[in-house]
């Protein structure tokens, strides 16, 4: 038998998450269960399922906002969930790790263009995909068939405010709540496509990086000093300028490194990745990427590490002309970190390279190259027998291979659930590509919401079949 | 006879000035005046005087904000000024051209670190030297003594808003108000040094360039888009860093074309200028300085032009950790000019090398340049009448030579006045270089406030003797 922990976890800013409830389900007796009755039993509550998430969706169960009034809409998400688990015989403990959430209300939308879509703030990002889950327990209790597998569920409200108390948590449940699971899931993300299902087996991690350079603490004046100082600004525009090149391409000698190389088996797997270059680039309003092919954007946005310049702090960075000579400005850019480069090497390869650049300018300002933050990258083995279960679950519901995909961004949780507990992860997302999640307009269709909760009851059953073969 | 408008203005954000107030004192016998006699009386009337300060400066006549509690002061300090002007004989004429303005409270300082500085915004910039000019004519007045010169004054409230209006004023009144002027005075900045007086003989220009470079309106996210994009801040920071040096030296070709050479006679005019560089430089909070000897480092202030980047609207610029990558930036920098640089060309030299540069990066966003704002530099003929008056009139009350200086800074109207009236500007400050204009603290020595009315007197004497001569 093999107990599955389905969890929920981001790095976006303004998801939905619950208060941390865990619950668990015992399975009793082992497959086959009836898969057909269960599809059916999906399909026939169908509007029972959406009513629920209609529900869910209702409580403005916002992390962002340490606000009062969100803090109890937060405890009362968790009480339904809890509640919801309860109802479906599940053992069921609460922890309080800290909160707030967010939340739009929901709308079932008829016009012809949207037939079939529910918006709301939470429906895909992340109250569906749980509830989905849910789903698929409810369907197999209601028809008194015994689950295939032990479930537990981790559902944690905090993401979108940085789920700070679940590391700790992870670690001191590793010998308790994980000592009997077996694999992991992660419902988060999305596809890559409108309608192909996709399986996630790995996200970058993050190295944000700030770099000061200090001249004295007070602004100047450029009449009254401009043309005799080193002035901040030219230094960390030059500093700025020195870290990536207009190609794309990291110049920090040997951050490349460690990036694992390219294989003949995976180019295959990005070969056969359903996506339109032209969709997406019209989709992403950008008039031109840096790569043609396919191939190439998604290995840059997933394999390949990126460095991005977010801004700087303590310059004038107001709409007009202010002639301002800022005193002391600190610049913000980060690297997102792939298989297999290590974050302190990162760290030290970065810092010299500043430090080499700043030394060339003979400037007589102080600087200081800090790592603000740093989360590893993670990857999955896609043989593992979880990502076999789903391909054939992904089969039996939507008659098609899934796409096999990464994240380019970063979400810690991921890394942290593989490390802590030793055991194997994978992401099995729901929601299609213009889902628009944390955006005004966010929505999943009613298909992938059924027939996700179909998937994940399929999953059962094929977790069941490879654990007793 | 020689009549002289006595007038102020200067570039910087925060200083005090009054509504426009026109007033004319007519000279009807030519010198000599009894200069002792006039040096006596205001000995013996600096309390009034003190007070007469102490009293403006208690009017908050802010023109910063447009707030109509202040633009209520602003007016009221008008008709103070008016008054006062009346109250000596003159024809006072009121234009109202908008306003606001700012003051802190006025304190006479006893301590004995402190004795004999009067505290409050608008004491040396610029309420002190505006009353010091009425102060002069007090005497005459007062001692029943026929001024020397015909006298016009022009006394204006907005600068630190810009004086707007003020430029239009000058052109409508080229054939009227400054039809009968031989030449215009202005006291606003204040001397190099604590205790030697100056003589101001030119200001620095400034064209303010911003740099858009686009790529979409929205942000992206770094980790759902870095590494397939032309990260518009890339773009930027090469753009900024190409425009200077680490020695300061603007990189644009040609820029350096025009500016007047050195020569000999501007460098005795430098060597004998008294600057204690170390205290400077202290004083400054400055580490160290792109340049050792002092004229180096006037010239670099004065007469060459500096390039300062002032920011960046667009980017992330809050303290944290964002992992944003802008859709839309717009780089802020400026060039102070000097003589004989030419605005249009300067424009056309900057537009060309960013996009020079911008095309090698071959990258797919938009740029755009624009000369956001553009003052020409002034620079007097130091052999005019008045410059030659100024000096013997500082010889008599200070019995020194005077620095000749100029200002990094861009004070716009001396240029327009220049240019509009084809008359000769001089600027004639008596505040002491450590006043802290602008600052929680601004004062004006009783001594520079007291010494700088006779100076005004002597100086009425002395163009009265140069053109009768």
């Amino acid at each position: 038998m093999a107990p599955a922990v389905a969890h929920s976890q981001a790095e976006s800013l303004l998801a939905f998450r619950l208060l941390l409830v865990g619950g668990m389900f015992s399975a009793s007796t082992p497959p086959p269960g009836p898969l057909e009755k269960v599809f059916q039993y999906i399909d026939l509550h169908q509007d029972e399922f959406v009513q629920t998430l209609k529900e869910w969706v209702a409580v403005e169960s916002d992390s962002v906002q340490p606000v009062p009034r969100l803090r109890r809409e937060l405890l009362r998400m968790a009480g339904l969930a809890a509640d919801r688990l309860r109802g479906l015989g599940a053992r069921v403990a609460s922890v309080d790790a800290g909160f707030q959430q967010r939340h739009l209300c929901f709308s079932e939308n008829s016009s012809p263009a949207c037939k079939g879509k529910l918006y709301g703030r939470g429906t895909t990002d992340n109250k569906g995909p749980v509830l989905a889950w849910i789903n698929a327990v409810s369907a197999f209790k209601a028809l008194d068939e015994d689950l295939p597998v032990n479930i537990k569920f981790l559902i944690e409200g905090m993401e979108e405010s940085g789920s700070l108390a679940l590391e700790e948590l992870v670690r001191k449940e590793k010998s308790g709540f994980f000592s009997s699971v077996d694999c992991i899931v992660i419902s988060d993300n999305l596809w890559i496509s409108r309608r192909k299902p996709a399986l996630i087996y790995g996200t970058r991690g993050n190295s944000y990086f700030t770099v000061e350079v200090k001249c004295r603490d007070q602004d100047f004046h450029s009449g009254t000093f401009g043309g005799i100082l080193n002035e901040p600004m030219a230094d960390l525009v030059a500093l700025l300028g020195s870290l990536v090149d207009a190609s794309g391409r990291i110049l920090v000698p040997g951050i490349y490194g460690h990036v694992a190389p390219v294989t003949e088996e995976e180019k295959r797997v990005y070969e056969a990745i359903d996506l339109d270059v032209e969709e997406y680039r019209n989709s992403s309003q950008v008039k031109k990427f840096l790569f043609d092919t396919k191939e190439e954007l998604l290995m840059h946005l997933w394999r390949y590490p990126s460095l991005s310049i977010h801004g700087i702090e303590g310059a004038f960075h107001e709409p007009g002309a202010k002639t301002v000579i800022p005193g002391r400005v600190i610049g913000k850019f980060s690297i997102r970190l792939v298989p297999h480069m290590d974050m302190s090497v990162v760290e030290t390869q970065v810092k010299q390279h500043l430090e080499y650049i700043f030394s060339k300018r003979n400037s007589s300002n102080q600087m200081t190259v800090s790592m603000a933050l740093g989360l590893h990258p993670w990857i999955a083995n896609i043989s593992d027998h979880q990502y076999l279960a789903a391909k054939r679950a992904i089969k039996t519901v939507f008659g098609t291979e899934p796409d096999m995909i990464r994240d380019g961004s970063t979400i810690p949780i991921a890394k942290i659930l593989q490390d802590t507990t030793q055991k194997s992860v994978i992401m099995l997302p729901l929601g299609a590509v213009d889902d628009g999640e944390h955006s005004q307009n966010e929505k999943i269709n009613r298909w992938n919401y059924i027939e996700g909760s179909k998937l994940f009851a399929a999953f059962f059953l094929e977790m069941a079949k490879l654990h007793s073969s």
